[in-house]
């Protein structure tokens, strides 16, 4: 399956100690996966590699990721580097980077049945990205294609966490303090509340570990404050928590508009919900800012304040541009996945790749199936 | 029940016809509903009263009802006025306006099983509210309290509309065109296919009616653009309203992100998911409001630039503010239900009843009979 790989090149000294030889991360990426698949992909992963001292793992069509990556050795690509202005030209010196190509013959469609797909294409790229973590060739992976086919792989491929029933992805919410996990995400549509009891606990590993939250607070994502409140599954997760309240440290039902207002660190609820809450809030604040770019275009004053004001609104875009996040953990299989939005660029693969680098650092998922043990 | 009202004045002949007389609509307003009730309901009914020519029924506990009124009438109150800006004291001649009180001994806490308690509390302010429309002695009304309360004593109040089996709440979020419908916004936690499938036709009705769209183009509230997305409400309903495709103008799933890009007009999910997207919405939109205030209060720049962009992000305010939109309207019931927010003040109260007198005049309730009969 594997050829030789057409770069790899001696990486210079920023990885970690590992036994008594320099070890680099290796970060397995699907260069075929996402809208932008797969220039932006690959682009985004060589990008992180130069500029965090990652080793990669491009999965997908050799042909065209070589095709890639002559390409960017000469001529660099476009992005807008998160300072959400115009795009400026990034040159990497591919060669000097340690990359290793794994070819794979097949593509899983977004349209496809995820579980179905994968038992199907075994040479897709993402069941083959999923292999190079299972083998222990990569240290993670990042996927930006069908994230039904992203967690399905990853969790025949790598398996799931002993106690865990099923992963879940973890989403970070930016608010004025401290960011808000939303668990789950988007991988499961159809939940239990004991599923919603181990994202909670889950959340609360992700919540101390990644983002320094010192006891999260847990609440349930619900649309009252009062504990008879919302749908079956949030009734019964509710009473779940409230059993091991202290535990949990849970502070009840969590209503949308608060999950702004730093009144808990994790919420859950399943991933339906979840992966509306997140594009939800990704087309306000879409909308929000085209609102205020067309007020500023009412009249002259508007704007020359509108210009004026320009450098603070981009502030407030890179604060809240999902490409900054990079992608969001898949928790609960061993091994670490890293999802990223389908229509991610170069700006947010790199992210994605860091925070898979971070997340290999931090241990994420050992630290989850110790304390779930 | 009905004790002798305090305040009943000749009104000004801005009202309808009916027969050969003057009429004008009288809109219910429970007083002792929402945080701030009584007198910023109060407040806000007069204040509505005066501007828009309707008739008041105002019920709860008499002797605060009064006392508000004597106050409004000598002291006027405080409110911003809707431009987003610092309050100001708006003066109403309450004397001058046609307003009948009813009394009711009981209130429906937040917190109580909703059909519970409006068979325990038949003197609830919420129950006689409803029952002034029952009874004809108003033409529509307005809650701010439990809106579980609200949609079961007008369930059992106004009764069902033949055909539907569950009333809706339909919810208007601002877009760069037309606004979108949602539907449900609250009502109904737990859902089936085919109650989806008439909100729908409710939507549509209310689409056509109120927001004057032409033929209005339906989607499903769904976490991917493909048919067997999402959980099973979503997939099933999916496969509805297909069977139906030119009859509903159905358009497919719509994402989270989709909802602010017009690429439907009526967006049908359960009322869990419908009041967590109204919700979450609420919550982007003011943390994005308050990223931006702190942003220009970084440095003496952004200080003066904020100033001067101040009249401008008032504007946008003014232009996604829960208030301005006043209510919701439940849809399905044999009458005009109006449900505000929980926190609503004088300013969301008025705009309120404005809803109500507009959906009074467009007969939307008996549009939905005849289209669904």
């Amino acid at each position: 399956m594997n050829r030789e790989p057409l770069f790899i090149t001696s990486h210079e000294s920023r990885g970690t100690i590992k036994g008594d030889r320099e070890y680099m991360t290796r970060i397995a990426v699907d260069a075929m996966g996402g809208d932008h698949a797969p220039f932006e992909i690959v682009a985004g992963a060589v990008w992180a590699a130069a500029e965090y001292g990652v080793a990669l793992e491009l999965v997908g069509k050799q042909d065209r990721i070589e095709q890639c990556l002559e390409v960017i050795q000469q001529e660099g690509f476009m992005s807008p580097c998160g300072k959400a202005g115009k795009a400026r030209r990034v040159r990497v010196d591919v060669k000097a980077l340690d990359i290793k190509i794994t070819h794979a013959s097949e593509i899983i469609e977004m349209g496809e049945a995820p579980g179905q797909a994968i038992r199907k294409k075994k040479n897709s790229s993402i069941v083959l990205t999923v292999n190079s973590v299972a083998t222990g060739s990569s240290d993670a992976l990042v996927a930006a294609g069908s994230t039904g086919a992203a967690m399905a792989s990853s969790l025949f491929g790598l398996g799931r966490i002993q106690g865990i029933d099923r992963p879940a992805i973890a989403v970070t919410l930016p608010t004025m303090k401290k960011p808000i996990v939303v668990i789950d995400g988007g991988a499961n549509s159809n939940c239990t509340p004991q599923m919603l009891k181990q994202f909670a606990a889950m959340g609360r590993i992700f919540s101390k570990n990644v983002l320094g939250v010192d006891n999260p607070r847990v609440g349930v994502l619900n649309i009252g404050e009062e504990a008879g409140k919302g749908n079956e599954l949030a009734q019964q997760t509710y009473t779940l928590l409230e059993d091991e309240k202290e535990k949990f440290n849970f502070m009840g039902n969590v209503e949308g508009r608060e999950l702004f207002l730093n009144v808990c660190d994790v919420v859950v609820c399943d991933g339906f919900v979840g992966n509306v809450v997140l594009k939800v809030t990704e087309g306000t604040a879409s909308l929000l800012l085209k609102m205020i770019k067309s007020e500023f275009k009412s009249d002259i004053l508007g704007m020359i304040i509108g210009t004026l004001a320009k450098p603070f609104m981009k502030r407030i875009h890179e604060k809240i541009n999902y490409e900054e996040f990079g992608g969001m953990l898949l928790l609960g299989v061993k091994g670490i996945t890293v999802i990223s939005h389908g229509r991610s660029k170069a700006y947010a693969i790199k992210n994605a790749v860091r925070v898979a680098k971070e997340a290999v650092e931090t241990c994420i998922n050992k630290k989850i199936a110790e304390s779930i043990a």
